[in-house]
């Protein structure tokens, strides 16, 4: 790997990611000031994950906005892999969802594909990645999702519905395509192979165009959508794209829940929290203190800093006084890393709460065959 | 294609097939004379069938027996590929399914793959498989099994039931392994690259070992699950294979479904049964009555005969008498065909009002999800 490469694909991503070669590379569109301002001024109202750029490209948002000026609503689907707890880094494109969810008033789906994270961990069992669906179900409730406008699918348990429609996907894509897309070889096993016709299947649920939140990672799915829509008779989904949440450790590589001291989890304890940042936050910090205030520090690689960019400080003005501090030296390291400590133990503390409310409210989410 | 050349796959059969040959090829064991008698014992009754090879070969047919004699019953599972109406070559694995029912007292899982033929032919739409799937269903009840241990499993309608069990499946077959038993290439669609696993799940419905009657096309599929059944904690499937029922026009190539002419149809009204022989039923018979008064007729290649033989003449002196007659030149092409027409047509009216009966009662024998 050359010191400019990255790789970013559904189930790997690695190196430093350079969002705009990424958007050639998979030949999106990167968000304008033109279309933020767009869907700010049909929303009625700003998200500061638009402004800041954390959603930085998409595929025909101006379509869904066009329909939706005229009329015609869309539907929001988003999903996630179930293998393991869930982390902050995954609940960028449910948040995100839920305000556009609000602001347009759409119906939403969320899907857990436990059969997908079975197929592609070795030593994991099906069981396992569906305790895990319904483990971070519980996560996706706790956001503030309404039941009467919005369904969970499990792939496991509903694939009574999304097979029929996965097949007519499937039908359309032979190998030499899952080899382009995905860069399959010879010895991915055939649940992979067919699995991304079941992450399409919800782009067909209802007979409107969708638009899906996601990391950018998940879009190479979605191109084969793309292909496949108007082979079917469907309209093509609308993407719109989030960075991925760097790991802990620093620039290079998403927030991988595979790697526990690398991620925070929505399960962690404040003790927890607060070790993992301590610890493992790669710092934009000088080596010690004395230099740090002559020098000052470089938020633009502070994970914690990036933390609170993407997630924890939706305040603007409080965030640029905390970018100015720690760049003027001003703010050392460790104040920096205790803001983020207590913005992220204030947030699980309520988010855990609802969580385990969410208990008792999953049943009406579930996604239930007529 | 060399003059000795044929090819035998899950869906496309062609040339005359060496029978012998093709154990070799696919790895399979005759039936021997001891195995035979060996079923007969343990049956108490013997079924023409075995007598006459129309059942060939086998794979760990001992087993099932050793285990049976222990006292460790099997259960039954064969199928059909719903591409069109059921042909008479169709019924020679149900019919033999039900005797082995009968004398074993075991259960019994019948499963229609309407995905399958969705996905292997272009020109069929998904409602179309599945409208026949239910149509051939009619077929197999009308053979006289009972609901009470015989269950129908449909693809798209039990896939709940299936996908956890393909998945297991899955998981362990890649791509190579495809193209290495079905000849598969990248052109192949994806919902093909994943179907064999949906075949196999049937195999692990129970607790017990699985006996297959089943057309010896069908084989590849199944040395897929006996290589994964050990993997997964599972017992690998015995087969039982029988022989393709020959096209009308002739050695080479099995009864297809999809072409009319050369196929009798479970729904053909007699007039057409009788066009059908006497049109397209090839004859091993000499150019004039004449010389086959004189040189008499071959009914080795005589395709009535080999129906008659297959499937519509169980009683061993009536068939020996037709073929010493033929042989002779003492019965002619014409007599040959009438004999086998009345049998068809006696065969079908029977059974055609056993299958509009079957209309009935196909609910009590639909797999339900408990």
């Amino acid at each position: 790997m050359v010191s400019d490469d990255f790789i970013v694909t559904p189930w790997h991503v690695q190196g430093e990611i350079d969002y705009d070669k990424l958007i050639k590379r998979f030949g999106t569109q990167k968000i304008s000031d033109q279309l933020s301002e767009r869907i700010k001024k049909i929303a009625g109202d700003d998200h500061f994950m638009l402004r800041r750029q954390i959603f930085f490209s998409h595929r025909d948002m101006n379509k869904i906005l066009d329909e939706y000026e005229k009329g015609n609503k869309f539907f929001l689907y988003t999903g996630r892999g179930p293998s393991g707890h869930t982390h902050i880094g995954h609940l960028i494109p449910w948040v995100f969802a839920k305000w556009l969810q609000d602001k347009f008033d759409v119906n939403m789906y969320f899907q857990l594909t436990d059969d997908e994270k079975f197929f592609s961990k070795q030593n994991l069992k099906l069981e396992e990645t569906k305790k895990f669906a319904f483990e971070n179900a519980l996560d996706f409730i706790a956001l503030g999702f309404k039941s009467k406008n919005t369904k969970i699918i499990i792939d496991t348990e509903n694939i009574q519905m999304l097979y029929p429609i996965a097949a007519e996907v499937a039908k359309k894509i032979n190998f030499s395509n899952i080899k382009a897309v995905f860069g399959f070889t010879n010895d991915t096993n055939i649940g992979m192979i067919f699995y991304t016709s079941l992450q399409s299947a919800p782009c067909f649920i209802e007979e409107k165009p969708v638009l899906i939140p996601l990391g950018v990672d998940q879009d190479p799915h979605f191109r084969l959508t793309r292909d496949v829509a108007p082979r079917i008779g469907k309209p093509k989904p609308a993407l719109i794209h989030n960075i991925m949440m760097p790991s802990l450790e620093g620039p290079g590589g998403k927030m991988s829940a595979s790697e526990e001291n690398t991620t925070i989890y929505t399960t962690d304890t404040p003790e927890v929290v607060k070790k993992k940042i301590n610890k493992y936050a790669f710092s934009g910090g000088q080596p010690d203190v004395a230099q740090h205030r002559k020098l000052g520090g470089n938020p633009d690689i502070d994970v914690s800093y990036q933390y609170l960019k993407i997630f924890f400080e939706p305040d603007d003005m409080a965030l640029k006084k905390i970018y100015d501090d720690y760049k003027s030296g001003k703010m050392i390291t460790g104040e920096l890393k205790a803001i983020l400590i207590e913005k992220i133990n204030d947030f699980l503390k309520d988010h855990q709460k609802k969580r385990e409310k969410a208990r008792e409210q999953i049943d009406k989410f579930l996604f239930k065959d007529s």
